[in-house]
């Protein structure tokens, strides 16, 4: 086979050797005589593996007492009513900021349920860059961010102080990517799909006292965290198989040296691609219009021309660079470079982009 | 390998032709250089799947013209709550049975919202058999029912007519196990994760009228029926793997034959148990009281004592037929015998009956 160098933006690249480790196990799960996916998720074996992926998260974002983890199903656009139903009350205030799709999908839910003071926005400058200043309001149930803007290619390199303000925070697209103190919020949620293994599940680590808000209406049992939390994810049956996965990509973090070590790869591979557009303005420009706000998982930038723009994915695509086609809203190329995508091939990138720059510069 | 004759109640077994097609291709998906669970859900590849086990769906079904199919996360438990969501206004009545432990909590689910006429119930008497006759409310905006209780051992054989109150079912535990009259329904929803795949995604099919209905309350997005139609499964990342296995397992059905045979199949494998019990009356005690309530895929029976059932267990896994025992709250046994358990794993499970028998009996 020939292994693709995939940079599409979630579902992304996952680990190699995870993959294999799957394939390798998939019809007979251990030597228990059957499939993981024919497994009950009340077997032994999965309770071990729920457990053992529970120990990861810990170990890698060293989680401190008075918090829970929890896996669901429904992607973290279920978050975005989750969190207000459970935490929102109808006469209540949310702060949110509105730095792209995600976060203006997360807006919108909340405002099904309460109020929502929007602390800063940018769709007006179409997410080319974060705020520069937040107003919160003065009694916000809990602020709610986007870590990382997946289809505008910005990222917080910081969180603003919250005082005593809840800080929810979607990770789902830099979620295990850098270090967090995770001890600053009150709850961080992820979908799967773009660090910690396949579609179909969403992390959610949630501070203990959050459990105890009390909002005044009929929440549906299984949009409530408080059952999944006193479940231990087992209320219903839960997405085994996308569970099992996480558990294998966190392994494989640990290995790879925990989140000093893949913090430091994906800044030398993000900083790689940024050379290369910086070294070339007048060809390569990227969308993101301050430094500081450059996301190091999604590298957005522009070509001279559409038809530029084009043929470098045509060109990309036939030398094994898949995936660069950027977002519809946004225009020209997107290097999605997730934890597991390798270093090799943003070489292969780097070293294109120089060729093709040079063969197509006026 | 030793494969083991997994009778567990789901998830459970599926075809072994599937895991090893899996497999093979789980590292990379047809020649495309990544697996299936790298790859984007707006790729060319997974929209042909999708497209792909939604005519499986319509062959294998019969599914006329005026029904959409659709993939949605969260599992059966998050239906109980969206159906009420979506069709049961504050002020009205839906009509539910209670037949079981998955009902009680559609039943739960749906007070949040409405009024629920319970028009039969067999709670009092464990669930050991169907409701002999229903009362339904004179003005139900829907009915509700639980076509196969994986717990109870009972399935309908043949569903009330309802006449224009529109029949919502849940398949869950039966789905694709016989044939169906889709044309009857408003509504068949189902986890996939007992005959048609993996757990993690679950399939709606829903009358087409039924999206029109309005009942004065705020849904999440991520909760309306509409948004899943609208933008074909596709309006968040679904569940990728899950419904790729879905249309893997689908593909298998219609190789067998279709449900014409599956059903067939189906038939023979659980008479040949309840034979065996119906044989030895004294000594294997079926725990439904009435035989045209027994269920084709979980059969549960009863032994003389419960040291005799710990016995049978711990005799039954030794001779690799794995995961016989009953719920807790039924006690005893249960053998799942879904599509894809082999009719050899049910012969072994006779002869190993009729042998325990002998060697127990007083």
């Amino acid at each position: 086979m020939v292994r693709k160098f995939n940079f599409n933006p979630g579902p992304g690249v996952l680990p190699f050797s995870v993959l294999q480790k799957v394939q390798a196990e998939f019809t007979d799960y251990r030597g228990v005589g059957m499939s993981i996916v024919e497994m009950s998720h009340r077997s032994k074996e999965f309770e071990a593996i729920l457990a053992h992926v529970k120990q990861n998260f810990k170990d890698i974002l060293g989680i401190p007492e008075g918090y829970e983890i929890i896996f669901v199903g429904g992607g973290a656009s279920l978050q975005f009513a989750m969190i207000p139903m459970n935490f929102l009350g109808k006469d209540q205030v949310a702060d949110y900021v509105n730095t792209g799709e995600w976060a203006r999908r997360a807006i919108k839910e909340a405002k099904l349920f309460g109020k929502v003071h929007v602390a800063g926005d940018t769709e007006s400058d179409n997410y080319t860059h974060l705020p520069s200043e937040l107003v919160f309001s003065s009694n916000a149930q809990y602020l709610h961010l986007t870590s990382n803007n997946t289809i505008f290619g910005t990222q917080w390199p910081s969180y603003p102080e919250t005082g005593n303000v809840p800080l929810i925070v979607d990770m789902s697209s830099d979620f295990m990517s850098r270090k967090v103190d995770v001890k600053k919020y009150a709850m961080i949620y992820a979908g799967a799909q773009k660090n910690i293994g396949p579609a179909g599940v969403t992390a959610v680590i949630i501070r203990k006292d959050m459990l105890d808000k009390v909002v005044n209406r009929e929440i549906p049992t299984m949009m409530q965290y408080k059952t999944h939390v006193e479940n231990n994810s087992l209320y219903n049956t839960p997405p085994v198989f996308s569970i099992y996965m996480v558990d294998l990509v966190t392994e494989w973090i640990k290995e790879m040296g925990g989140l000093q070590k893949i913090e430091e790869m994906n800044d030398k591979k993000a900083k790689m691609i940024y050379d290369i557009m910086d070294s070339m303005p007048d060809f390569y420009k990227g969308t993101v219009t301050q430094k500081e706000h450059r996301s190091k998982m999604n590298i957005t930038f522009r070509l001279p021309s559409e038809d530029l723009e084009k043929k470098f994915e045509k060109e990309a695509t036939a030398k094994n660079l898949f995936g660069l086609k950027g977002h519809r809203s946004v225009g020209g190329m997107r290097a999605s470079v997730y934890n597991a995508f390798p270093i090799e091939g943003v070489e292969e990138l780097c070293k294109f982009m120089k060729e093709f720059a040079a063969n197509n510069r006026k």
